[in-house]
């Protein structure tokens, strides 16, 4: 998918939100658990069912399919098929901050875009330029790069006391030379929006993810007049408070409230 | 497994040979892969069949599983099981270089530490404090935190003009005031040994992986002057100079030879 693909579903759907599917058993509607053998896989392709014309984007968490080994990964892979061949319109992120040697790096992306037919997936940096090129050889198909999250711990690292010397910032200019830079995005948390209009300059043409909206806090206004560029260039994540809006039998209807909630107001912000 | 055990088998072994497998079909004997219905698998069961007692550790490569989707990584899970059951004495790394928000490197663990039984999983240190957190949260298992890479792309980010203030230092120094600190240990690449010396003062007690001695150079000698500990204190990788030794039918017994060979290069340095 590209990047004009990308910017045309936003205008048609008049959103830039990116659904964030983290299935967490022990949060889910307790019906769904106890009348489905494949509780992962039904409650996402449900959620996905109900919410699509909501959103340009899926962001498939790829630990929560991890953590129950070789059947969690049988349903990962089983989703985004599904997701891909009913809603070939919606972005797709595989979101694995993988990252190694190039020759490792190659096999990476070869499990995110030829094993399974992701548009995206979310990457590393520490490791530097050959980790992640490998990520930029298939045409249409996207690296986000980790630049500034927006958990705790980004503070450990990704800041300098100097803030001109910031490693986000370094990443981030350093990317820009890397072969095929241009199907490179950036991972910015909402919680530092602050920030935003720094990357922005950095990165005028690159779309951005944007987590932390909705259960990390963050404003979708700050994110949009500091983010936005020529074709929007954004997309704002939400998972968790879209996902468990509710553990009764209302679970979609609840979910679907949230996200258009959100879309309401993006479409505001768009127009 | 401790840290106390693994020195043990050091000493029983008279080898810190780490034994890396990343199963690549393309450099694979040709008469297994037209014999084998599971290739990955195969290969790797009858690389550690043969060359287990020569080595302590074995690390495997998960994305060279990953490439080939869920059937691929069904055979990471089936190999893990396979070893840790015939060969509970090797210590077990998942080079796999996960790390996410606390929430989400929590189901990373569940991946490897549960779903999974390896006793270690390498972690890539961007995200920092919440990111890597909770791979410590298991007794007796380990977190292998990426410090300096061997690979060009480190040049990028983990080093500063100023060799003072370079991020892989940075990275260790911090690292040590998370929670359960001393079940952390550190990647180490064995091109820069030069660095060894300064990284074993910030860390005299931690274990150290160091890929980088065979296909990728870096001498072992060196490596061992300036990283020993009491405990040695380190596990040297070699994995494709090993594995792929020979194409042909005695593709076993030459593996066997390379790995004889740094075995043997191991137990002088040791006595």
């Amino acid at each position: 998918m590209t990047k004009h693909d990308l910017f045309n579903q936003i205008q048609v759907k008049k959103s830039f939100l990116c659904l964030g599917l983290d299935p967490d058993i022990e949060k889910m509607p307790s019906q769904l658990i106890a009348s489905s053998e494949e509780p992962l896989f039904d409650f996402c392709k449900q959620i996905v069912d109900g919410l699509h014309p909501l959103c340009v984007a899926v962001k498939i968490n790829t630990a929560f399919f991890e953590a129950y080994g070789e059947t969690g990964f049988a349903s990962l892979s089983k989703l985004i098929y599904y997701i891909k061949s009913n809603y070939p319109d919606l972005f797709t992120i595989a979101d694995s901050k993988r990252g190694d040697i190039g020759n490792t790096s190659l096999r990476y992306a070869k499990a995110f875009f030829e094993a399974m037919p992701f548009d995206s997936i979310t990457i590393s940096p520490y490791m530097g330029k050959d980790s992640i090129e490998p990520f930029l050889l298939y045409k249409d198909k996207h690296a986000i790069l980790l630049a500034l999250t927006s958990n705790q711990g980004s503070a450990d690292f990704q800041f300098s006391e100097n803030n001109e010397k910031s490693l986000f910032k370094k990443v981030i200019a350093t990317s820009l030379k890397y072969d095929n830079a241009d199907r490179l995005m950036y991972v910015v948390g909402a919680t530092k929006a602050d920030y935003l209009k720094e990357i922005r300059n950095i990165v005028p043409n690159a779309f951005l993810l944007i987590p932390g909206v909705g259960a990390q806090g963050g404003g979708l206004k700050d994110v949009f007049e500091n983010g936005v560029n020529k074709q929007v260039g954004l997309l704002v994540n939400s998972s968790r408070s879209i996902l468990y809006a509710s553990k009764g039998e209302d679970y979609i209807t609840a979910a679907f409230k949230v996200a258009a909630s959100l879309q309401n107001q993006m479409e505001k912000l768009l127009t």
